[in-house]
């Protein structure tokens, strides 16, 4: 039963982008350290933190013919997050596919399998968080869906999550918790500015935490 | 049995050429989908695409020593391409032997095991795909051979056999298979072109290759 | 058990810094080849080559308490080297620690885990060799030790052992014969700019080395 | 927030039997080639084909107090399934938690992780599905939650699901709907059967199957 | 270019059978420590060393399709020897397959990606060399070869040598060679067994193959 | 700087035995889960729990030389332990070896690289745990050292050490700490059949250990 679900709800906009800028390690504490991709899921590219909804693709091993279905998905802003559905390394996507989704406003892709044209994604600006990169050509025979929850490098993914994406990795934020998440986030992004001054000048976490009691209550010695 | 095979015959160096500038993607789909390296065979440097003919090497694991033999059978714009005879992650090659390649001729190894002085390298402009990077010296007790049939890194290779290489990954072209291959090959840089335009206009794929009816008849369901 | 040696001895400073020029092949190759750690350590910043004395952190796996423990025994010139009680690749480490560490001297982390905040890390100039990048958040519930030996990728490292590091990956030189490695590395860096002369001449190491009648001598054949 | 969900609905006894008989392969088929968790799932016994409804446990790394939580929560028949919140291979089951969950008539345990003690959890026959056979040990500081959904091996697991396993694998079935996986599964068996003979008889898949004319279309040569 | 070669020749029948006596590791010696397979490929029994002629398949990642041509190219005693063009851990074969098999005198496969009914399997007396086990179906959609050289777990295989697999997995005799290499094992063969009854009573290795003055001359020092 | 230390200290030998007996869970937990050998650690055989002195070995990738040096060294009841200088996981050790070690009364073998002849292995009664299974030859050609300290999959052991195995894996204990350890293993031991039987009769952990009020304390909640 292969299905392409067309109209998914999405978060909005503006707090997608707020997401992004917080970036991975802040919006997966902020969420109570869940959501986060499997440490293999890395980047094409330097420097970049971004976010998005998700629009899934459940691709069958080797085969990305649903990419070509879901690009008629996506509407500006949307990062496509493809799980095969057995492990693979082959090549689904390269820079012809990259310029049919920029065409429609999406500029990333997050998958867990290969990729391929990784000089060229680069310079367009495409950016691809992959587990593999890997030439390797694929066939158009079986479809998959599209929109439908998968499990993407060992998280579950919702059509519609938001997708956050940097140097260190991809979180997951179920839609409908991206607002709480964002405000917990910001909380963590100013505690954390004051924490860093008192850290630069010098003053040790284990006194702004007050952590010696309890250390010396487990077990500690200084020796 | 030990051997060093002095005169290999190599492709002709304006087809290589043009091999190296089609890339490995379009190389291995031009000629069907064979000779792609597996994907643990990364690049040193980024942005570079080049071709040459293989100078084959087989070395036993951790003993480097058939290098300084290979170095003498080198013509300008080869690529020494080496598999150690059981799995080995260890340092084979570094700076001075990238000085001695260079001065042959040669610009690029392509190596089933580990590269050191990797700093060094990219600043020389040697160029390396290798499967590991370490520092990890090696002996020189055991003779292998130069210019035998290998298998680097799941592909079979030939001496003289064309090595295409990018940041994609390492494509093998048999020599015999060259020309046919580039002519494939510009083919389809010329289709691309025609493609990447439709598609960044706007243009589906899901429309440019007719998948519409194809994808209903196997079952694909719109909701 | 969980301790925190408080005063280690260190080698000397001048000794450290001529360590850390000569890089880790060099500095492996001249203490007979023993130090390295694993392939998997790799370097989150290009073209860096540093050494330091090492404080030792043994610690829980997806705990990261110590590192805070350990930060207040960090003198200048110190670098951090955390091992896990088990395998994990949980993000220990990052840009708040990092201010921590910096404020007392330290500049790098070697971690047989994930780090998280990568980028970060690279614009605030603090270097870092890991076996993962994750942002996978730990929990401060059970001391660890710090400058006690460990097991850190495969090698034995004691507190005060010299930390070498760069693009290679990491090396560690016991810190009573940091002084007899140091003088064998020279040795070495000398005859190397002799030997890449020659080399680069287009003198063949076949030649430099005498190699011709040793491989003959254990079966090699020119065919 | 670490909850324990303490009334699941589970499938009905007899139908979980009846997967349980089918096995892994069957069942995994007969419903659409989902569920199946990776293969680096592997059995602590040989010969073993079982089922029984999934209490979900979602533990930290290193953490196995929430076992305990769990084994007051199991029915007969059950099979507790375990996932860390991070990738961790430390020793989370043994002989004692096994002999505690026998007692509440649980005789299998499913874990993206280590168990120890394997030789007496096959002389107790209680059955186990890990990642990793480990003795490390493991703390009991963090809660987690019990019967929350999780991902186990790259599959998503709901509380009261049907788990099947064998020495091939292990297959998840959601609990909706393992009565028409199984009147599938049924079919194929009885299918299987018919077929088996025909095949032990001679008859090759090439003309029970009539594959002939489709392999040529596609390009198939015989020479 | 899909093709399936029909005639393929074999080694002599009683040569095969004494080289799946003589066993991997005497056979692998015998030929100068080539045609191992890498480790990875695994046995799906306990006790078993056989030989037979390869019938090789190359097939698509994730498609088991030239598995039911092949059958046909089947004689007594032959293996089939599959690998996927890309990596693929799917579970390609199971005991239908097996069974046709057995109808036509093959009793074993070595494959460079996974199986299922592996229990099934071994109590029909199949013999399985893995590198997975999964329970994970494939499709029947592209076309592969049958009967053409093959890479398979890093060594290449061409139709008609021999394959020689026991518990230490799978070593491939070049066919044109298996005369040669048997006699060459016989002797080694016939040299263990006194080298055994010279070892058994005490003996060292030292002594019999006169070690020491080697090893002092490489700088070995007792202490 | 190849050496081979020729009297080490051993532990007494009725000790060993009861540590032996043990098994590596227990003893593991007994040194504050220290000495645990990495999950790849596998053994050979089924149903062995078994305990003795280390002979180490430090071997160069490849070079199995020094394993007839180290079976001079052996006593009764010694366990070899070889680590290789760079990771490897070739063949380093057969049937003849084995049968050469039994004649010096040892009995089993601890090697983070590969074994062969595993089947003769298991027939003759000769322990084997190993991180890889392989043919592959070694050659001889570069001294080692015997008895000196080495790191095994990411344990540091000593000569003398005790060595525990099973069918969990490997575990080390320090010489001098082997006294204290058992006194703390017997306790263990003695405690868990009370608990056995406590847990067995349907008591849960949840009461024998009064967990409940810290899980609640900690946030712990029963929907």
């Amino acid at each position: 039963m292969s299905v392409v679900v067309q109209n998914i709800p999405r978060a909005d906009a503006a707090l997608i982008k707020r997401l992004g800028a917080a970036g991975v390690a802040t919006v997966h504490e902020s969420q109570r350290r869940t959501g986060l991709m499997l440490s293999q899921m890395r980047p094409n590219q330097q420097d970049r933190s971004i976010a998005g909804s998700a629009v899934t693709i459940s691709a069958p091993p080797g085969d990305n013919w649903m990419i070509h279905v879901a690009i008629e998905q996506l509407h500006e802003g949307d990062i496509m997050v493809l799980a095969p559905t057995a492990p693979c390394d082959m090549g689904y996507f390269g820079d012809l596919l990259a310029t049919s989704a920029m065409a429609r406003g999406c500029r990333a892709i997050v998958i867990d399998a290969g990729v391929r044209d990784t000089r060229d994604l680069r310079a367009m600006g495409f950016d691809v968080w992959s587990t593999a990169v890997s030439a390797q050509g694929t066939v158009k025979e079986t479809p998959g869906s599209v929109n439908i929850p998968i499990v993407c490098a060992g998280v579950a993914v919702h059509p519609g999550d938001v997708i956050v994406a940097d140097d260190d990795g991809v979180c997951v934020v179920p839609r409908a918790e991206a607002e709480t998440v964002m405000t917990e986030a910001q909380k963590r992004l100013d505690a954390e500015e004051a924490k860093r001054q008192r850290l630069a000048s010098g003053e040790l976490g284990l006194d702004i935490y007050d952590m010696r009691g309890r250390l010396a209550a487990k077990g500690l010695k200084y020796i």
